[in-house]
C-alpha cells in the first residue's frame, strides 16, 4: 500500500530497552540508527529520557536517560528523526533544552486517560521549546469510554502533532482498530495519529495494517518485533509491507541477523503462551512476566483461572 | 464473537506431520484427539490418506496414511469429528470404506486450481462413499483470476459440504482476504466456507479472524501454531478469541505444556526470517526451508534479492 503520508517509526531502542534496562551498547545503537537510517526509517525513537532524580544511572543503561552527549554519539542530522519518550509524572521539566540546540526532533509523551491533563501540561512545554510532541494514550483497553472520549477532545484543542493510538496489553483485534481508529479521527480532525501495538495474540502487525486501512499515518515497529513481553510488530513485516519506493527492507534484515537473533535468545521477548493468556484476557503481561519466573502456579490453565478470578492485576 | 455456527477444525497432526513425517507416537495422537474434544474442537484432521503404492509406509510414520486400524487406535466416536486429507493425483480411491464402516467423517481433497476437474471426480467418489468432502484450493496467491471464478463455479454445481480458502503462502492481509471471501461466497451460494491460513507473516490468526467477519464458519487451526515452515493459526488463539461457550481453551494448553513446547526446540516450526521474505514476496516457504538449511546464500538480504529476480521457486 503506497501511500506518501505514511511514516515508519521505530522504537526498538526504547521498547526493547524494556527488556534489558536499556543497557544496549552504543556501538550497537550507532549501528541500528544508521541502518534504519538507510532503511528509509521516518523516526528512531532511542529511549526515554526519565528524571535522574527518581531513577539513578547506576541502575539502567544510558537510554533509560537520552542525555544529549549520548544521543550525539549514536545519532546524526539526516532525513530518520530522533524521538525520545517521556512518562507523565517521571520527567524533569529542566531536562529539554530548546529544540534547536538538541538533536531530538519529536518527543512523545506517554500518559493514561486519567493523567490527561498532565500530559497536555508537558506536552505544551516540550511544543513551547519547539519540539514536535506526540501523546501516546496507553492502556485504552483499560479505559472508561467518556474519558477517553474527553482526553481527546482535550487532546484536540491542542497545537501537539500526533496522537497515538496504543494496545498495550496486546488484546485489540481489527474491529476494535477501527472503532478506536474512527473515534480518534473523529475527535482529533486535521491533527496525525499513530498506532503502537503489542503481539501478545499476535495481532500487532495485523492491527497496524489496519491502522493504515483507516487513515493512520504514523506506524510503530521494533527490529525482530523486540518489546516488552510478546514484543511489537515487527519492523520488517511493516516496512516489506509498504509499498513507499523510499524504503528498504534489507538494512533490517541485515541488523537482525548481526544482532537481534542472538538478543532474542538471551532477553526472550515474543509469542509466548503466558503471554497469549494476558492478551485474551486483556490483562497487562506483568503477570505473564512473572508466571515466567515460577510465580502463579504451574500451568497456564491455572495461570488463565487465576486471572479469570481478580478484577485486575 | 459467538456465532453458533463456527466450526474450529484442528489439523494438528495432519500438518504438523509435514515437520517430521507424520511420525507421531500413538499415545501423543490420542492424547490430542481427547484433548480437542474436551476443548470443544469440531473435527480433528489426524493425518492424509496418501497412495501406498506411491509413498511406502516405510519412509512416513502412519498419519501419512491413516489407515482405519490406525485411527481407531487414537480417535473415538465423539462430537469432535474425524477428517484425513487426501491430495489430487495421490490418491487410491480404493483405500476409503463406505462411511458407515469407517471412524471418518469428512474428507478434504486439497488440490490446485487447475486440478479442479481432478479434485470434483475424487470428491464425488468420496460423497458417494457417503462422507462429507471439503475441496481446498491450495495457492491462490498465485492463480489466474478467471481461472479461479471457474474453478469455484464448477464447485458451486457439486453437492459438496465445504471450500476451503487457503493462504498457501502465507501472503495475505486483510483486505485481499475479504476480497477473496466475499468472491467465494459470491460463487458458492449455500455451501460453507472455510479458511486454512499460515503464518509466514505474523497473519494467520487475524486472516482467520478477517474471514470469520466475512461470513466463513470453517476455521482452522493447529496446537502452538505447528505446521509447515512457519506454521498455521495457533489453536490456542482461535478459541480464546472465539465466545461459543462450548469451547474451552484449558485443555489446548495443557496440551501444549505436556508435549508442544518441547517438540517445537525439535522441529522449529514458526516465524523466523526467511518465512518472513517468502511471505512478502509470494513465495512457496520451500526456497525458505532451503535457505535455513544452508543453500541460497548467506543473508536474508540476498535470499531476498534472489527471490525478486526468480519468476517462482
Amino acid at each position: 500500500m503506497y501511500r506518501p503520508e505514511i511514516k515508519v517509526f521505530d522504537c526498538t531502542i526504547r521498547d526493547g530497552g524494556l527488556m534489558n534496562e536499556w543497557r544496549f551498547e552504543k556501538p550497537l545503537v550507532k549501528d541500528v540508527f544508521d541502518g534504519l537510517a538507510r532503511a528509509g526509517v521516518d523516526y528512531a525513537e532511542i529511549g526515554y529520557r526519565v528524571d535522574k532524580k527518581m531513577f539513578s544511572p547506576k541502575d539502567f543503561g544510558p537510554w533509560r536517560f537520552c542525555e544529549e552527549k549520548d544521543l550525539r554519539d549514536v545519532a546524526y542530522e539526516c532525513d530518520t528523526k530522533v524521538s525520545i519518550m517521556c512518562d507523565v509524572g517521571r520527567t524533569d521539566y529542566d531536562a529539554f533544552l530548546p529544540a534547536d540546540e538538541s538533536i531530538v526532533r519529536l518527543v512523545r509523551v506517554a500518559t493514561y486517560v486519567p493523567d490527561i491533563d498532565k500530559a497536555i501540561h508537558l506536552g505544551k512545554h516540550l511544543k513551547g521549546l519547539g519540539y514536535e510532541v506526540s501523546v501516546n494514550i496507553m492502556a485504552v483497553s483499560h479505559a472508561l469510554e467518556v474519558d477517553l472520549d474527553e482526553a481527546l477532545d482535550q487532546l484536540g484543542e491542542t497545537n501537539f502533532d500526533m496522537v497515538y493510538l496504543v494496545d498495550s496489553f496486546g488484546y485489540f483485534y481489527s474491529e476494535q482498530i477501527h472503532w478506536l481508529a474512527e473515534k480518534y479521527l473523529a475527535r482529533l480532525p486535521g491533527k496525525e495519529l499513530g498506532i503502537h501495538c503489542h503481539n501478545n495474540q499476535q495481532l500487532a502487525f495485523a492491527n497496524t495494517i489496519e491502522g493504515i486501512i483507516k487513515g493512520i499515518n504514523y506506524v510503530d515497529g521494533t527490529i525482530y518485533g523486540i518489546g516488552r513481553a510478546a514484543g511489537n510488530c515487527p519492523l520488517e513485516l511493516l516496512i516489506g509491507f509498504l509499498k513507499n519506493p523510499k524504503f528498504d527492507v534489507r538494512p533490517v534484515f541485515d541488523l537482525i541477523e548481526k544482532y537481534f537473533f542472538d538478543m532474542k535468545k538471551e532477553l526472550r521477548w515474543g509469542y509466548e503462551l503466558p503471554y497469549a493468556v494476558t492478551g485474551i484476557l486483556n490483562k497487562h503481561p506483568r503477570a505473564a512476566m512473572a508466571f515466567l519466573k515460577g510465580v502463579h502456579g504451574n500451568s497456564c490453565s491455572e495461570f488463565f483461572d487465576e486471572l479469570l478470578n481478580v478484577d485486575d492485576v
